[in-house]
């Protein structure tokens, strides 16, 4: 079940950590015995979306998984698994002087009034940090899955005002120049990412509150900085007719499909065997090198500039996040989708 | 908890009902004791999103709440809320004809893949009927803040290829002018829905997984059609950097607030004191009234044509039931926040 | 998941109503669909628990089920079922008398404190006229599983002073001769109900916080009356030793079997394919008919004497309560049981 | 929720780890914020369960609590407290020999099937070490009380055949007489824990499936080796008739209290301002010395006899987990409790 640091209802992890704490980790449940566990691919999983990348954070974190129950053998019990992955590199010491002091566009205000104080230090809990278990979580997801041959794929098609198309490779190039410019200046930008799965099979998804598109919008605003949702035709089509967006089903190779793809592969909250199709809209990271002005907790006025390791853009660390939290939105209706069906029972 | 028929943690509603069934209902839990119940209002609440208004759905219901349990002289028990709205004008006969086609867009396929058969009449389970349900779940989330003098407002800000600006009264005549022609054309259109909030308390929304931006986000894709959801900058502005569209903090009458409204009143997935601001996108109404081409449960191509009772836009009646789950969110919210900080336990 | 008025992890029953309000009802969700739904079956469960027997309350309710929805043609859709029975003879002017009065043994005291007030009818939602819901989801779960020909089968072993052994009929002819007795003294008495169950499989229940005997054990102690719990050895053989106890394990027509049954049918939470067997301890009925001390809400000192529809003892009407929990509960686990194995996932 | 590895509504643990594996822990969610932790309290608390005391098994662990995020500065800050107690006495080479051999009473058998395979060192997930990481929740949960100077005594009231009353002192004394001829014996025993609490504030407990005597239960049966409880008049009065149980009114101090205990603090599920008194009955160590007959997973008859660290009886080490527990119970509906009422909202 959803919760504050919980998520899913059958393939559920809980989480905890802060940036500047001693470690992140977090325990899986409902993870089905006798899955083959291909530690070396999580780690792999992991470095994906290391920090100490060419224009990302260049804060150092070896981020090793620690596996601590639930596997034996090489494959899972049934029981629940524990992991952690510590922090190696943090430098606390940025972040006592700005302890007072509410940083634009952060947690830190509505934290300290939410909770009477913070954690201060990198953003305690609501730094994308986190998302370092997220990124341990879908990778079990991915194995879990891995008989069913899916594919996940997510891909920045736009970056600030540069909005890019074609293969992968001319794309990164072209990111990486705007990325050093946009460093250069001192700012950030934000964008949009695009996420395409494989055909997945037709059933996936719950009935009115937990459809597989409202899940995925409810996953992908857990990240960081993330503004915007749509799937399909969405806000880009949204000045069309029923007449021209309808997705007229069809019969090919003796299977029911919908002719084109405008649903984005939802029909009634439930996977229609097409591709998902979705898009994610994220605002510029707002620790931004520029001077800028803020109000202390004692409510004077003041000026900021965040030094520390920041990225100019969170998007391409954000790629694999939205893999890892499609993965595991996947593989929880996964789950569920076993029990709808008194035949399958 | 959120689950295929229930959604909230605290603040809860179970619901049930097909769209030609005997009746709609639900029942809420975790309703606190001792508010007053004004089952006046709720009616009224009811009566907003009732079909057989100009240019809504000529289908005829009297919709009226029957509250079956948990109020008492008038005033919540403290237990659960069972109710009920009967369906009055199931014209069953509509469907049989249509029985073993698969409606393009809508849920037949993938109901009929998932569960091995469905209830045909009207989509069933999938129907935009269920929103009776959340209006009614929504004027008891709005009866319990009602000491709180919050509101909660949504407009029409395109519908179809029509962009709306100015007073409400206006964009009225402009809505119904534009509707009736696309009626006309047997079409139908979907559109932008924007809601704001007056200023909420800071503190609503938990971190992680359960952030207000990510419960709204998932609350407005339950609503039949909607295809995408942005909050503040959005995707509108996904193109402007950081130091555009950081808000900078500013002390006013000795309160601290954030200068301007990119981040859409939530700051690290809790509330930050501003409006709310989201927008919600809509595909439009999959029953349209022109000829399209389908196939049967048998996989045999066919035409088909739908009559039966449907609205050219969904729009006009999703106000109310945008309204309804943003207030549902905010009760919840209310509740958890008691919870968060040991000095209000 | 557990709640207030919430009850099963997949298989799961929301439940509204009061004693003397217009209808109990509930939302039974996670039904799988495809299950041919016989409504005389559930109609006879509900029949056996029915007030208006001999030595029962003589309060008359023809208990009518309603399926609302879920159901189609015959069978489960996979969707919520609601369902409602009315209340039809509600007395409450009986009640208007004892209205500031707080019964002994009874919820109205510790209601008023916790709600603030409270619908003083017939014990409004602490009545035991809420099992009639229970026997209705319990008439749903036997219908899920009928093709796995279980047996639930609960007795009485204890009634007040009375223990009983041997047939049923002969059981129930001493009963029946020692309730008219307690009747004539216008006292209650309580006793012990055993439950067994045939063979379920081996693997029902999940470890640590979700066993089968902790959920059989939460289960019991949500009917009224109930004071105690045990399976297996429980209390009555508290004082024997290990060597005493143990369950050796031996093969059997080739199917590995523990020897004899003092577990209960349960090793480490989890049913290991011996019959279930376990005891639930009831308290008297707390409205007797003599005359009893109390203190009205304003805490003035009373007489009372509980006239109204009572029972001298619950026991009769517990057992289709107690066996209906049972198969609730077994619904639920075989649903969960799906899942813990990637081989059948 | 409650789940196969997760406690509690609101107070709400989940944990991980196998008796042999690296480390147990957990992450305990929805603890609120500004509460002093005092880790050397809970480490005190961790020592009461300690292994390698007199008549318990020497199995050697420091059993050190390491705090690993959601404490900053001395106090709670509202986000998970993720938590590890590290395994360092791992003699998995005891387990080798047995690891296809189904110990009698032990959960091996039933995990065998139901995981496909399992952890065979010491029970794995099955073994009581997990009850370390309840005595962790247990120690958050009464600091998070502290305010309210409530009091939760465990002690025994029989172990094996022998019943003990009177001080504590003298009760201990004949208990370790007692347990060093059973180890003698190379024999276990069980027995009875009773536990009582000061009084609690009345309310506390949710009507219908949440009650506090259903939690209570459902918490004791989740301790390995329980196979009963009662409340109150349980078992042991339940021949007795309602003129001799019911608990009448009176007032005392201007207090509306019962008479006298035999609803053992709840009445309706819900507690009525007396002492809670509830008792759990525990089988024998299933691990004892003696020869015991048995099966292998390849279904071939053997003599097993269990080395290992075993205690004679876990009546000792259970009485802090029986606390621990009561303790998690309480903390969880206290927080529920703040929102039935809105007058408290």
């Amino acid at each position: 079940m959803h919760g504050s640091n919980s998520w899913g209802r059958l393939f559920s992890l809980r989480s905890f950590g802060e940036s500047h704490g001693p470690a992140m980790g977090g325990i899986l449940q409902g993870y089905p015995s006798g899955v083959k566990i291909d530690v070396d691919f999580i780690q792999k999983c992991l470095d994906k979306r290391k920090p100490g990348q060419k224009n990302t954070s260049p804060r150092k974190e070896k981020d090793k998984i620690q596996i601590l129950s639930g596997v034996f053998k090489g494959k899972s019990t049934g029981h629940p698994i524990g992991f952690l992955i510590e922090n190696q590199n943090q430098k606390s010491k940025d972040y006592e002087k700005i302890k007072d002091i509410y940083r634009p566009s952060h947690a830190d205000f509505t934290y300290d009034i939410k909770y009477g104080f913070r954690d201060y230090r990198g953003g305690g809990r609501s730094s994308a940090r986190e998302t370092a278990n997220w990124v341990v979580a879908g990778a079990f997801a991915q194995l879990l899955l891995k008989k069913y041959e899916l594919k996940v794929n997510a891909s920045i098609s736009q970056i600030g005002d540069l909005k890019l198309k074609g293969k992968k490779e001319s794309r990164q190039k072209k990111i990486m120049a705007y990325l050093s410019e946009i460093k250069r200046l001192k700012d950030t930008v934000g964008g949009i990412i695009e996420c395409e799965t494989s055909r997945l099979p037709i059933g996936l998804g719950e009935p009115v509150f937990d459809k597989l598109s409202a899940r995925l919008a409810h996953a992908m605003f857990c990240i960081p900085s993330v503004k915007g949702f749509d799937m399909g035709s969405g806000f880009k089509d949204v000045h069309k007719k029923g007449s021209e967006l309808n997705d007229s089903f069809v019969v090919k190779n003796n299977q029911i499909e919908a002719l084109n793809k405008n649903s984005g592969g939802v029909l009634g909250g439930i996977s229609n065997g097409q591709q998902l199709q979705f898009r994610v809209a994220f605002k510029p990271v707002s620790s931004h090198a520029l001077l800028q002005k803020s109000v202390t907790k004692q409510k004077t006025t003041t000026d900021i500039q965040i030094a520390g390791r920041h990225d100019p853009s969170v998007l391409l660390r954000a790629l694999p996040v939205v893999e890892a939290l499609t993965w595991m939105v996947i593989a929880d209706f996964y789950l569920l989708n076993k029990l709808s069906n008194s035949k399958r029972f």
